[in-house]
């Protein structure tokens, strides 16, 4: 016959509710408690997820809230949300949206009427739109935001940050010393705030390292393959012609790569191509693109540990209020990644 | 003030429950009521999803369970059962699983144990293994499977065939129609089904053009990147090298592409490349890859249609049979689509 969680509790000498509350990871539980109750757990060979479920009752349910083309970004931050989900007895709701659509906050509302889900995990643009926040922090909800900044102490809610800015810094002044002097800058929809934080930075880079702004490089279009050979296919009749091309993601590298083969430009020798994201076909392009590691697997997995402790926090009666649990950091630095598609400067 | 079921029933003049059929799109109503309640429901701005949620109670979810490395093929999947369920007012929930790991039974039930699964969508290899099936079976669950075989009309619960024997013949006979005679096949892992029905469809169309099977030109491995790139290496090795390689699906082929570059053999002059699927990035390599176009999405759709029209049946006390609202067809067969990575055998 399968154990029970009176049968923990029984075993465990300690109350039903404590046997909830430890396998809840809840804090407020001491260590020589937690200790006595995980292990009769595992004497009983008692199977906590299913508890944790019914001791939690109907909000069992996270949902995923984004709107994201790129299938690499959607999979990779499944990936971590769905780890973290398990581990800690959580299912994985998703739930994308149109962020041109007219009104957000009511479709979330028919997702909320069925009243089984604990928490939001919400991806830019829908993180970085203050209105939605707004409307969210009014319904009282619990939800964890993943947004483009370096970091902001005056946040309510848990947020966690990657640092685009000092990534794209990073990218550009890597392709200065390499000799580079005319650096296109390939953007994204600037409804992403990582889409302006990424020419900031590689604005601040230019200015860095003495390099006059040409409008002309700059130019705008969306994180996508199409868009990102059509703009090099304009760059490249430019004169004199860009010698590199940043592309704010992978997806506009890899079309940027497209471009300059069927114009026989030589990469990297005619032209350096440096992407971002560092998206699993970047290592399958050739030549293998030189990009920055946006770890979204690990920044998922952070943002669903956060949301889950604030849920516990107010489910313990202390809304806000931090935990015993010891949570990960929550500002991610994208890092260079060096591959084949960079070179110095042709002379 | 919002408009209630009850508003929608006295405004259309019909009871309560039939509205609730209506709008749960349950067959066993007439289209001259149906239309009298929509009316009544678009008077009143009556919002459906939300009541059809309401009335259904919790079994609002589905899951889709999957083991399956390939990022294209699952979100293709994911937009195709999103819109379904989006469009039927249920919610997607997301459970991977490995096949390779010991209950998978086990982990189904703590799943169920929320209470709130309406029915699951299963992919290969889950939907291709018996003692899965029967323990389902016994469970008196709703599931819908995708399995890789032409029909087979003994199946009792909704299943969605998907034609890769026959797809794998046209691929082959179309090489062999270039003159090629050394067309190797690249396979995935054959506890997925498909895997073996392209191989057994490739070897019948080589038979069919007179071609002797050569068991070094068939080599087993995964269905990924690596293991494309792995076995080109090793084809290429091989005296007489072949003219032609059919890989299983789009990452092997692209891996084949990768390792043809580094040995510097020509793609197509001197080596065809097919792959199989369609994936986005089919159309972003150099060359641009000739594949079978597999519509994931479509047959995604297609799954959630038939589980959903299966709950509703037995919700409304008829289990197994058919329901008045036309099903899409249930069998697909990817279809070639040539590009640049074939041409006619080098002389």
């Amino acid at each position: 016959m399968k154990a029970t969680i009176k049968d923990v509790a029984k075993l465990a000498g300690v109350s039903f509710k404590t046997v909830s509350r430890v396998i809840n990871r809840e804090p407020s539980v001491g260590d020589e408690l937690k200790e006595r109750v995980w292990a009769a757990a595992k004497e009983l060979n008692y199977q906590p997820n299913i508890s944790a479920r019914q001791l939690r009752g109907a909000s069992s349910f996270i949902a995923f809230i984004y709107d994201n083309p790129n299938s690499h970004y959607v999979i990779e931050m499944q990936h971590g949300l769905l780890a973290e989900c398990r581990a800690q007895g959580y299912e994985l709701l998703i739930h994308p949206l149109s962020a041109g659509s007219g009104d957000i906050m009511a479709d979330l509302e028919q997702l909320l009427s069925t009243g089984h889900i604990a928490g939001l995990v919400l991806t830019p643009p829908f993180s970085e739109n203050p209105a939605l926040i707004d409307a969210l922090r009014q319904r009282q909800l619990h939800f964890v935001r993943i947004v483009s900044a370096s970091d902001d102490p005056a946040e309510s809610e848990p947020c966690i940050y990657v640092d685009d800015y000092q990534a794209a810094f990073d990218i550009t002044d890597y392709l200065a010393g390499l000799g580079h002097r005319r650096i296109a800058f390939l953007g994204g929809e600037d409804i992403h705030r990582s889409s302006v934080a990424r020419r900031d930075g590689y604005l601040a880079a230019l200015q860095q390292n003495g390099i006059a702004v040409d409008q002309a490089l700059i130019v705008p279009g969306e994180f996508n393959f199409d868009s990102g050979a059509e703009r090099t296919r304009r760059l490249l009749a430019l004169q004199p012609v860009p010698t590199a091309i940043f592309a704010a993601n992978d997806e506009i590298a890899a079309g940027a790569l497209f471009s300059a083969r069927i114009h026989q430009v030589a990469v990297p020798q005619e032209l350096s191509i440096v992407g971002f994201e560092d998206s699993p076909f970047s290592r399958q392009t050739w030549p293998k693109l030189t990009t920055a590691h946006q770890p979204n697997a690990d920044i998922a997995g952070c943002a669903a540990s956060h949301l889950i402790a604030s849920i516990r926090a107010s489910r313990n009666g202390s809304p806000g209020s931090g935990t015993d649990q010891a949570l990960p950091a929550n500002g991610f630095r994208p890092q260079l990644v060096v591959r084949d598609s960079t070179c110095p400067a042709p002379q």
